[in-house]
């Protein structure tokens, strides 16, 4: 089972990471993803997290390449359900995520994305930037 | 990694099934699902299976306690995302799911959802069905 499942949702696309990644599985999902984001003409990605303990600058980098992606296909990205514990990390490592937003949870995602569409963020440039509620 | 993350979205509640599923896992999710449909007041549970190759009497079972489980907290479940191959088996091997209605993806599974809602499904008792459209 070595392929993680992009949901669509309500136009967007959802992806939940629930297994260790390793560097062939973040090039699938890459791949896949930005497939899917051309196929599916969605605006928005939001990756789901919960089940992450611990985001090292591997994923870090992982969701950087993929929000870099889906902007250039004029898509957004949200990562969504981060653990309190990893936020605290990733301030404390220092560890920036350019270019990729972050919400609560999927629905504040799904607000955040069509937010940033209507705004025109896709194509403007992103931000880190927390969900405005 | 041994959690399987339950997801909120637009009020409904989403499990991805990623890994291989044992007893213990099972047990775990079913426990979770349920205190997070009480917890939420999720009115609906969606099941992806896009990730399964193979649906087994196991799983089968699975999704079957799910549903019931849901339904006498009044919620209906639709399992969404069965591939081709998994829904010649089922039907081959005669494998039923009685209570689990299914749908092709999420937005269907969303609307079909919001349909059985409307019907009053949760509470009389859900059938095995496809979604209307």
């Amino acid at each position: 089972m070595e392929q993680i499942p992009i949901l669509k949702v309500e136009g967007c696309l959802l992806v939940s990471i629930q297994v260790d990644m390793h560097d062939q599985l973040a090039m699938a999902l890459q791949d896949d993803l930005t497939r899917r984001v051309v196929q599916t003409r969605a605006r928005g990605v939001m990756i789901d997290i919960s089940a992450l303990e611990i985001v090292d600058s591997f994923i870090g980098r992982m969701l950087n390449n993929i929000a870099a992606m889906a902007r250039v296909l004029d898509a957004v990205t949200v990562v969504v359900g981060m653990r309190p514990a990893v936020a605290i990390t990733l301030v404390e490592l220092g560890l920036t995520m350019t270019g990729v937003h972050t919400a609560l949870d999927v629905d504040r995602g799904l607000k955040l994305i069509r937010t940033l569409i209507a705004r025109g963020d896709a194509q403007t440039g992103a931000r880190l930037a927390t969900s405005p509620n």
